[in-house]
C-alpha cells in the first residue's frame, strides 16, 4: 500500500461502511478527543470508555430496540452441539445456511456511547445534575454507504442528568459551545432543528411531536462534495430515561441531556474542507486541534 | 459512584465479561500502546485501526468460523417489514420472542486484531517481508467469566507475512523481545506451548500437531490470586494465510506470524501486581512504562 504517511485517509474495506484507519487519521482521532476534552474541562464530567457491546436487556428498556429495529445490531452465536457442528462446519466452504443454529445472546452491539450511563443511574435520586464523559466504538446497520454513512464509527459523548431545567439550560449552552468550537476547526456547521428517523410509518405523530418539543438538534457540515451530514448533535430527552431507568432529580421524574461528537465524521469533516494530510491543514486550524 | 479518580479499576456492567473502563485506566491503556510503540520502533510497521466488526466472508475464508463457532459473534438484523414489526414490538416489554426475525448479516464481531490484515494481502506476491501494527476492540462469546475473561477487550498486533524461515526467526525475535519488556513492568511471566481450544472432540488430532509444530506460545501471568490468563502471546502460522488468503513470499505460498498483546489483560495483570492507583506503582514501573 503506497500511501503518504502523513495522509490521514481511511481505507475501504469488503464491508460497506467499515473502515481501516491509518496512523495519521489515528492520530487525528487523538487531537479530537484532546481538544473536546478541553473544550469540557470547565465542567466536572466523570469520564467511562465505553465497550462496542452491551446487555441487550439494557437497549430493550432504554426504548431503543423499539424505536430502530432496523438500525440495532444483535448478537448471535452457536450453541448448539459437536455433533451437530460436524455436520453445519462443510456448509461454510459451499456458502451454505451453516448458521442455522445460530441464537440470539444477551448482547447487542452498542448503538450510541450514552446508554450504559442511564442504566448506572437506575434506582438513584440525584440532588446535584451528574456529568459523564464517555467515549465508544457504536454501530449502526445503515441501509446505505454514501460518504460518512459509517456503519461501526467513534463517537464521544458529553451526557448529564437532572432536573428539566437544569438539562434544557444545559444543552443550549452546548448547542452553542459545540457550533463555536467547529468554527475555530475552520468547518461552517448548519444548525438543524431534526428528529430521529423511527422505523415504520405508525411513528410519524410522534416524530412531529419530537420536532415540536425541539428535542434534536444537529451540526452539519459537508464530509464530500455536495453531501452534508450531521457531525454533531445536541439533545434533551426530556424523562424518556429517567422514566425507563427509574430516576429522580429534586423529587420529579429525571432528565438528561447530551451532546454526541461524531468523531469519525468530523474527522471526515476535516479532511473534506482541509485536505487529506493534517501536518498540511492552515495554522489556526492546527493550533485549536492541538492547543498550542 | 465514590471512587478516587487515581482509581483505575474497570467497572462491572450488567452483561458478564464486559466492564466500563474509568479515566486512570484510559490512561494506562494509553501508556500500554505508547510503550508498545516504543518497543515496535526498531522494525518499520504499518499501523492500522481496525474496528470491531469485519467482513463475514472474511473469517469464514480465514478458518475462523469453521474451529471456533463457540467464540464467533455473528451480527443479525431485522429485515422484516413495518407491519410486521408493529406486530412484533410488543413482545419487547413482556420479554417475548420480538427477535424470531433477525436474519444474519455480512458482519461478524472481530475475533482478533490482525485478520484485516491478511485479507490486504490476497493475491499479492511479497518480495520483502511486511509488517502491520494493529489495534482492535475484540470479541469472543466466552462460556465463563473469571478475572480476566473479557467477552469484549482491546488487543494489539504485530503481524508479519514473508517466508517461512523470516517468520520462524521473527517470532523467536518478538516472543523474547515481550518477555524482556514484560520483566520491565515488574511482571514475571511463564511462557508456556499452548494450543487453540478447537471446537469438537474431532479436532483432538490437529491439536496434537499444533503442539508439535510449536505455533502458539503464551505468555501467562496472574490477573488475580492464584488466577494465571495468557497476557500475550507469540505465533507463527506456517501457510495458513498464505493459502487462504492466496498470497506468496519468494515464490512460496506466504507465511505469518504474530505477536498479540492483550491489552486489557495486561492492564488487569498490572493491576493486580502493583494496585489500582497507576500513579502509585513503583518508580521503575512508571519508567517502563512511561518511556521517560
Amino acid at each position: 500500500m503506497n500511501r503518504h504517511p502523513d495522509d490521514a485517509t481511511p481505507l475501504a474495506t469488503a464491508a460497506p461502511g467499515v473502515q481501516l484507519q491509518p496512523a495519521a487519521y489515528e492520530k487525528l482521532l487523538g487531537a479530537l478527543r484532546d481538544s473536546i476534552g478541553r473544550l469540557a474541562a470547565e465542567e466536572s464530567f466523570e469520564r467511562l470508555v465505553v465497550p462496542p457491546v452491551i446487555s441487550r436487556a439494557t437497549i430493550e428498556r432504554a426504548g431503543y430496540a423499539a424505536s430502530f429495529p432496523n438500525l440495532l445490531g444483535t448478537v448471535h452465536s452457536y450453541t448448539g452441539s459437536a455433533a451437530d457442528w460436524r455436520r453445519l462446519s462443510p456448509l461454510i466452504a459451499e456458502d451454505g445456511p451453516w448458521h442455522v443454529q445460530q441464537e440470539i445472546s444477551d448482547l447487542v452491539l452498542l448503538p450510541a456511547a450514552c446508554y450504559p450511563v442511564y442504566a448506572t443511574l437506575a434506582g438513584r435520586d440525584l440532588e446535584q445534575p451528574v456529568r459523564f464523559s464517555v467515549e465508544a466504538q457504536c454501530f449502526r446497520q445503515e441501509a446505505t454507504a454514501e460518504a460518512g454513512r459509517l456503519r461501526t464509527f467513534r463517537m464521544a459523548e458529553l451526557v448529564t442528568a437532572g432536573t428539566a431545567e437544569h438539562c434544557q439550560n444545559w444543552r443550549e449552552h452546548w448547542l452553542q459551545r459545540v457550533a463555536d468550537w467547529m468554527e475555530t476547526l475552520g468547518l461552517k456547521p448548519s444548525i438543524e432543528l431534526a428528529d430521529d428517523p423511527f422505523f415504520g410509518g405508525g411513528r410519524r405523530i410522534y416524530q412531529a411531536a419530537q420536532r415540536a418539543q425541539e428535542l434534536k438538534f444537529e451540526l452539519r457540515v459537508p464530509v464530500a462534495e455536495g453531501l452534508p451530514q450531521a457531525i454533531a448533535s445536541a439533545n434533551i430527552h426530556k424523562d424518556h430515561f429517567g422514566e425507563a431507568f427509574e430516576f429522580t432529580a429534586g423529587g420529579e421524574r429525571g432528565n438528561t441531556a447530551c451532546t454526541a461528537f461524531g468523531l469519525d465524521r468530523i474527522a471526515l469533516a476535516l479532511l473534506h474542507t482541509h485536505g487529506s494530510r493534517p501536518v498540511d491543514w492552515p495554522e489556526p486550524v492546527r493550533t485549536a486541534l492541538n492547543g498550542a
